[in-house]
């Protein structure tokens, strides 16, 4: 068993659930009604526990050891096996759905706080879970009883595992021109099962020695479907065949020819899978043909959300060992004291920047991630249908920043981890330099960054004729005009005011754009766009924190441990927004140039 | 042999080497008076076939093999050694020094020309060969005679290689702190002789086997010597002791304990050594005592350049693996045309904006380092006194911004080709994950960014009173000025101004937050200080050779080689001006905040 980096201070994830979120809201919905917030707090201590003893010691394991690949199958360090044994056999699996199959059932902040440790222990082990429990819940959502019976309880329990197969070795991004194709299988006297041919590429999970199965959620055109998205069905397709009595049959032609060797993430399972070689794969039609892309949304949805959440986690143990080394680590004097004597780098002017840029940026995207998920449950449970539909709205508004900017900005603040340790940052003695490789992988899967960024300007940007993101920049300004000339946060209310004007101005002229042709300054513009608003959101978010922490602050004795944390707390949302929202005005003068230099080359100019 | 990975299109470095500096100027100069233009067009020539056909093949091999430790001696991969060969007998390991001692003593400018090459195709293998160069120039510069006769050629010639110990356990940053220490050691019969005790951490090439030999040039104090780097003196300590005749000695208890296992930089040895640990370790005291600080400040300075020269090297590859890369995958239409077939991916809008910022950003890097090495040759070899003095300052002025920006700089570039090239750009299949990981240790060495940062405020910017910095100012205003209202660079040369004011309304503010002893402010802030004023550099180089490209285009026929790359490099200009420098106007703003909140808060409220 190796050691265990995860070493969280637990206190900003129970201010975000427990005094920021109002989980009254949630406990009043009848699928919550047996939770008390006494529950939600032994969770967090037990999951804490669960990331430090049981998750944590895989994380070297995992990188270091790797996985292996033998005559087609993976295999995992034997941490791994130990550790989903635990995960499997307590019901952190499927920790936020459906109670009927074995799942917990928890508020999704709840869960969100409990994969923030998690993915702080070991992103990888989470990305197995999260897809046992992922398409689990596709399988619950769209199957027929038949199907549900047969898979979700096992998904959910951790006995089989799951995979999501979209990507192919000539379809990436453009997920439309995949080829994997199904026929009907009239022999099978089902006409649900089809044979299904093809090549899966990048697959998280595709192949591991975790579970006794694994059930392959993937795309395939049916035979004689339209082309494009249109024309893409989804698939049940076990590893091992699963017998109408729910009793495994015989291996389904799933071969898994190898995983890719990564920047990171090395004890993840990135798998080709080469479905029906030998024309014996059969798969179960989830839903009606053709439906396939839009029902994969639901999953690629929650896994977008899940990789903020990885990004968090990763984050926020970045600035975890980042701290602690900057504590313990003695070097010479601070700047204004040159003739002191040596302190602990934290006393350092400079370091304390890039701690404060790590604290203020991690506690800005927990805040932001939990109340998306918040907004979650509402969208689910919450019976009066306006409020519903609204929370559905901003969740649907704010899922691309959630996955795109999570991600640029949780590998941007392990290079300040590693640049806080200096040289013990940059050697694997350390986590921080593994932080860096493995998170650098969720800019890429799940839609990258530059797709997040379509989906939000082509999309999302106009639900509801463009009301939810003008119901969202109205809610800053009303926010922003109550706070105008606070005696802590004045100048932040005026940056976040002049940030949102820029998100505002950006909206309005990508509706020109649309409208006089101009197409090429959107798709130029638009990961920078997707930045400016996301940074806007996180500063609201950091802002709705800090006057939160300044009240509580007063009702606490003076140079406790919790007025420390509160002053701490006010502290991040000065430093987001004086130094991290800031970086909205240079994109702005640069979006107001609509330079095109990029396009306007030759392509054989680039050499 | 491993497959290279190297493939650069030398054209932009012709154009800096040959078009953008005035290579008249340094063939006048005595030093160089039996060179042409031919001559480093061939050595190009030659340059390129070696990084591609010799160096490059060693650059997976370093990352995958890596080194091996047997019993205190350090094992590198064999094509490390057969490439090693190939480079010391043809004389590549000391192109731009002394001639009398081997060395090829090229114009630095061509030197750099060639190490970006060399760089781009490992730069693991740059690391030792550049120690060599290095120390031996230390040793050729404040060596007496016998120093020189016994040491300089064999380190030139690449039959010994170098090392320079400053960091030991418990110093870093504050090498000033450093315990390694020396006493006279009578029994040897030289004064000059010390008895050398001490431990060194984090020394690149302090063990291997690509030499007999390891000139070790270590910081060390002598016994009663002052504290802090007033007390520092500098010794020449030998793997393996050197007779007066030249020849090999025994070995001079100098221990490696090991190395370090780091993110990148697999084949760069990393050595803790350990000196004296059996009283048997002799070093040569190398110039007075207690000036080793000082002396080291060659090197370091020396090294800093050619940080800035590996974060070019490196960049320029990872451009070269994107740009690549994006010509052959095909994968949907652009933006602009939807229902268009699939095309290169270097035909999407967001890839080519990604691929701009790689082209302008190195470019922008080269024709800055090849510039400030003109002027060290000018410093070194001008007659006019004023000249070289203004070229030995602005050098001076320059080269924190040469080492902290490209070694930052650089590493987000690499980020950007991993995106560009997507999953494939995650995996290491491809080397674009390889150069994010190795690049990411050049913000550490040789003085971290903030160590830069600092030498900027706090020394350079200073000098003759300032007006070097100002000096600078002006000729951007002049120069801005001159070319407002361009028809192509209009609003190119006005950002520049723009931009020149911010460096100079903080350099003023900096001046004041030294008066009124608001020393905090400086600290917080100069690392970001240091980035408007580099990227204020780099744009102004960027102008200058897009407004050259300009002229060249027009001599040349339309739609030729050249004029592509002529418009490439127009393009270049706007879009690093419009994309990159723009960066200045948000850390503006985050500047005059003023924001102290990092500091403000108590050490316990980082949590």
């Amino acid at each position: 068993m190796g050691l265990s980096y995860f070493q969280r201070n637990d206190r900003d994830a129970r201010f975000v659930l427990f005094e920021y979120l109002n989980l009254d809201q949630l406990l009043k919905y009848d699928a919550f009604k047996d939770f008390s917030r006494d529950d939600f707090s032994m969770i967090l201590d037990e999951a804490y526990k669960v990331a430090r003893d049981v998750i944590g010691p895989t994380l070297k394991d995992g990188d270091e050891q790797g996985l292996k690949y033998l005559d087609g199958d993976v295999i995992t360090p034997d941490s791994f096996k130990d550790c989903w044994k635990v995960l499997a056999e307590n019901g952190w699996l499927a920790m936020q759905v459906g109670p009927e199959y074995g799942g917990q059932g928890l508020p999704q902040p709840v869960a969100c706080m409990v994969h923030d440790f998690f993915n702080g222990a070991n992103m990888c082990m989470e990305i197995y879970t999260g897809l046992c429990a992922g398409a689990g819940h596709l399988i619950e959502s769209y199957g027929t009883e038949e199907d549900k019976a047969l898979f979700v309880e096992k998904m959910y329990s951790g006995v089989w595992g799951g995979s999501m197969g979209l990507t192919e070795p000539d379809a990436g991004s453009d997920v439309g021109w995949l080829r994997s194709k199904a026929t009907p299988d009239p022999s099978s006297g089902n006409p649900r099962i089809y044979k299904i041919e093809g090549t899966k590429r990048f697959i998280s999970g595709g192949n591991h020695d975790l579970t006794e199965n694994i059930i392959h959620l993937m795309l395939a055109r049916i035979e004689g479907a339209p082309a494009g998205t249109r024309g893409v069905s989804l698939f049940i397709v076990p590893k091992i065949w699963v017998n109408p009595d729910g009793s495994l049959g015989e291996p389904n032609d799933v071969f898994c020819g190898g995983f890719e060797h990564k920047m990171g993430l090395h004890g993840s399972a990135t798998c080709t899978l080469n479905f029906g070689e030998n024309g014996r794969c059969r798969g179960i039609l989830l839903g009606e043909p053709n439906s396939g892309m839009a029902k994969m949304f639901q999953l690629m949805n929650e896994a977008r959300m899940g990789t903020g959440n990885l990004a968090l986690g990763v984050a926020a143990s970045a600035y975890d060992t980042a701290r602690l080394y900057a504590r313990d680590r003695i070097q010479g004097p601070p700047f204004t004291d040159r003739k002191a004597d040596r302190v602990p780098i934290i006393r350092h002017e400079d370091v304390r920047r890039m701690l404060m840029t790590l604290k203020s940026g991690t506690e800005a995207m927990r805040g932001m991630l939990a109340k998306l998920y918040f907004l979650a449950d509402v969208a689910m449970h919450e019976p009066d249908p306006a409020k519903k539909k609204a929370a559905e709205n901003q969740l649907d508004l704010f899922t691309p920043l959630a996955k795109a900017y999570c991600s640029d900005f949780a590998y941007e603040l392990t290079r300040e981890a590693i640049q806080v340790m200096g040289g013990a940052g940059y050697c694997r003695e350390y986590p921080a330099e593994q932080y860096a490789r493995d998170i650098k992988s969720a800019s890429i899967y799940e839609g990258t960054t530059y797709i997040q960024s379509l989906d939000l300007v082509g999309r999302k940007l106009m639900m509801e004729g463009g009301r939810v993101f003008g119901g969202w920049l109205d809610e800053i300004k009303t926010f922003a005009a109550a706070h105008a000339g606070d005696k802590d946060f004045g100048p932040d209310f005026g940056l976040l005011t002049q940030a949102a004007d820029v998100v505002a101005e950006y909206a309005q002229r990508y509706m020109g754009y649309f409208a006089d042709g101009r197409l090429a300054l959107i798709p130029l513009s638009s990961t920078r766009f997707q930045e400016c608003m996301a940074e806007t959101l996180l500063a609201q978010i950091s802002l709705e924190m800090g006057l939160l922490a300044r009240e509580k602050k007063a009702g606490v004795e003076e140079g406790s441990a919790d007025a420390l944390y509160y002053q701490g707390k006010i502290a991040s949302a000065q430093y987001y927004c004086r130094n991290i929202l800031v970086n909205v005005f240079a994109r702005q003068k640069s979006l107001a140039l609509e330079d095109t230099s990029a396009l306007d080359i030759p392509e054989e100019a680039f050499i």
